[in-house]
């Protein structure tokens, strides 16, 4: 039986780049914060082997931004995070859990310091405009919350540094991680951070206004041809394996960054304005937390809802949350959220697959 | 080339149904809410026909429930909408256009009201639970707001009374328009209204925990057998032709409740306490509306970003927001957003389809 198709509508938004998505041979879609993010280009293995040795340019435009500015701008952001925004600067871009007054996870975005009044929610899967909205209303701040017209455009893989050198020049490639510098494409500026969601390094270009997305994509594969430059996305295996959590998948309101391995985000001594401070303070001895897991057997099938996990005697050890298999490493490479009593490195552990049960064990460390 | 399948994940959330969903054969979704929603079934001029003719269940479990509970839940309702709650009585729905506080469209629910500090948001695709929280965790308001586990299953078509009469008896199916009831199924109670996204006529149940989702369906598919009852959805045809508006197509924050011609749920008289109400007051004579048109030529393709409406001296006239050939009425039925200087009926204006121009005109009311 082949898969159901996804149905076209203005509601699950095209992006500047869907066009050259298309016309690149997108094999699969998903749906993120109701704009279209590809799938896979070739299949995920081979797209995976390739984002490994080449460059690989992502429509991430699905990473929408939520732009906070005004006089309250800071305030109201620092009341969301448990992540001290006192010292940053202008130049920086943050990875912040966003949490609720209970201090349960709203969405883990990165943050663009742009000025000391404006910044860039660079959005997971949720809604944070209308929670920033609501919040700003209900405290009658004086902040403007809006989408811009500005759609990330990734470009990762090893050859990252060097294509992006030919386009922007050297000193863009000498920005630092998670630091952002301005490049101008075609009388247009745009940021561009040295980030992205792989561990293959790259940058982030935050195309401004749509009218220049295909111009940009054009650029980027005229001056990588030889690089072997091709169209990719998040890569389901290679993110696994780097350890980099989902939101919607791997965390989501039902957790806290404790659980969730983020408590190295949470600066509960100093990020006393936010609106989850006293809950966080509470909850920083989590009875569960998220592990790396590998799990024996051929390839698992697709992971569509949480797989219970078990220890050896049955009982409840927690749940796998992201899973598939690593061609490079050859075992099934899994995220899974697992309870205190079984959390250690070395436990062997059980999970109910579709197709069955299967022997996992619990790793001190992602696969990098 | 064959579309792109929908990549399966953990963060597009399977409903209680989607194993019955599977086994009918579904051949599309989309994603409404971050949860998977049918597209079609045998094919949407099958389903249409079926539709008008018999009775289908739809999984529109993705029509996900905000609950409002606690002293200050109507408060915080009523600040959301122009639309004055205050009359509202224990077993009453009310469709209600929530806006920000700019007057502009955040979502356009159903709200249920349960009990005079209980309500239900039965969605449309976007996170008023983020909305609320953020709003309620300024304004201090004591109230609880969270999903619950209901899932709405929806009966539609003409032989939709026979059917539920069948399962939940005579008493349910004398329900009034909006109104709900309360039945129990196999020990648990579930809320069931007259109400539901098409013009043909039926119930919408509330599923109350997840674990009831597949018994609740192989129910009414067992009584429903000689009424020939199929797994359906929403329909694009049925849909536009009852001027049925769907946020995120029609309508979004870029909209009013009187561009979007739900001027009549606006009660600026008495609704003072939506925090839209002073914003709404200036915006009550819109410069554009929501209009019907009749689109001329063959089958248009699917529509997947607003088409630019012009008028014959090829000025700006609005755009197409929903559209799609009727096998009934033998002419395309539309959508539009129409500027006030062409919305008058029989106005001619052309249409940019991606196929080429087409002529259209301004009709007085939809297709019922």
């Amino acid at each position: 039986m082949s898969l159901p198709h996804i149905s076209p509508s203005i509601r699950v938004r095209r992006t500047p780049f869907t066009r050259r998505v298309e016309e690149a041979g997108v094999k699969a879609y998903s749906v993120y914060n109701r704009m279209l993010i590809p799938g896979y280009f070739h299949s995920i293995e081979e797209d995976y082997a390739h984002l490994k040795r080449a460059v690989q340019v992502w429509d991430v435009s699905c990473e929408r931004q939520v732009e906070i500015k005004g006089p309250d701008a800071l305030a109201l952001v620092q009341m969301t995070t448990p992540r001290d925004l006192s010292r940053m600067t202008d130049d920086q871009c943050y990875y912040i859990p966003m949490v609720d007054d209970e201090g349960q996870i709203l969405n883990d975005p990165i943050v663009i310091r742009l000025a000391e009044e404006r910044y860039w929610l660079s959005l997971a899967d949720s809604d944070m405009l209308y929670y920033c909205k609501g919040l700003a209303m209900g405290r009658d701040l004086n902040v403007q919350i809006f989408e811009p017209d500005v759609s990330p455009l990734a470009v990762q893989g090893p050859k990252s540094d060097e294509l992006i050198e030919r386009v922007f020049g050297a000193d863009i490639v000498e920005t630092r991680f998670f630091r952002h510098k301005t490049v101008n494409f075609q009388g247009q500026d745009m940021v561009i951070a040295r980030s992205g969601w792989s561990h293959q390094g790259g940058f982030e270009i935050y195309l401004d206004g749509s009218q220049h997305g295909e111009a940009l994509w054009d650029t980027l594969f005229e001056a990588g041809k030889d690089l072997d430059v091709r169209a990719g996305c998040p890569n389901l295996i290679e993110r696994i394996e780097a350890g980099l959590l989902s939101y919607g998948n791997d965390m989501s309101i039902n957790d806290t960054p404790f659980e969730s391995g983020l408590g190295k985000y949470c600066n509960l001594d100093s990020a006393t304005e936010c609106l989850g401070h006293a809950a966080l303070m509470q909850k920083q001895n989590p009875g569960r937390q998220i592990r790396p897991l590998a799990v024996a057997g051929p390839a698992v099938p697709s992971i569509s809802w949480s797989w219970p996990l078990t220890d050896t005697a049955g009982n409840t050890a927690g749940h796998v949350t992201s899973i598939t298999w690593s061609p490079d490493f050859e075992i099934n490479v899994a995220i899974a959220m697992v309870r205190k009593d079984h959390w250690a490195a070395g436990t062997t552990l059980n999970v109910q697959a579709p197709d069955g049960p299967r022997a996992a064990e619990v790793r001190d460390s992602f696969w990098i």
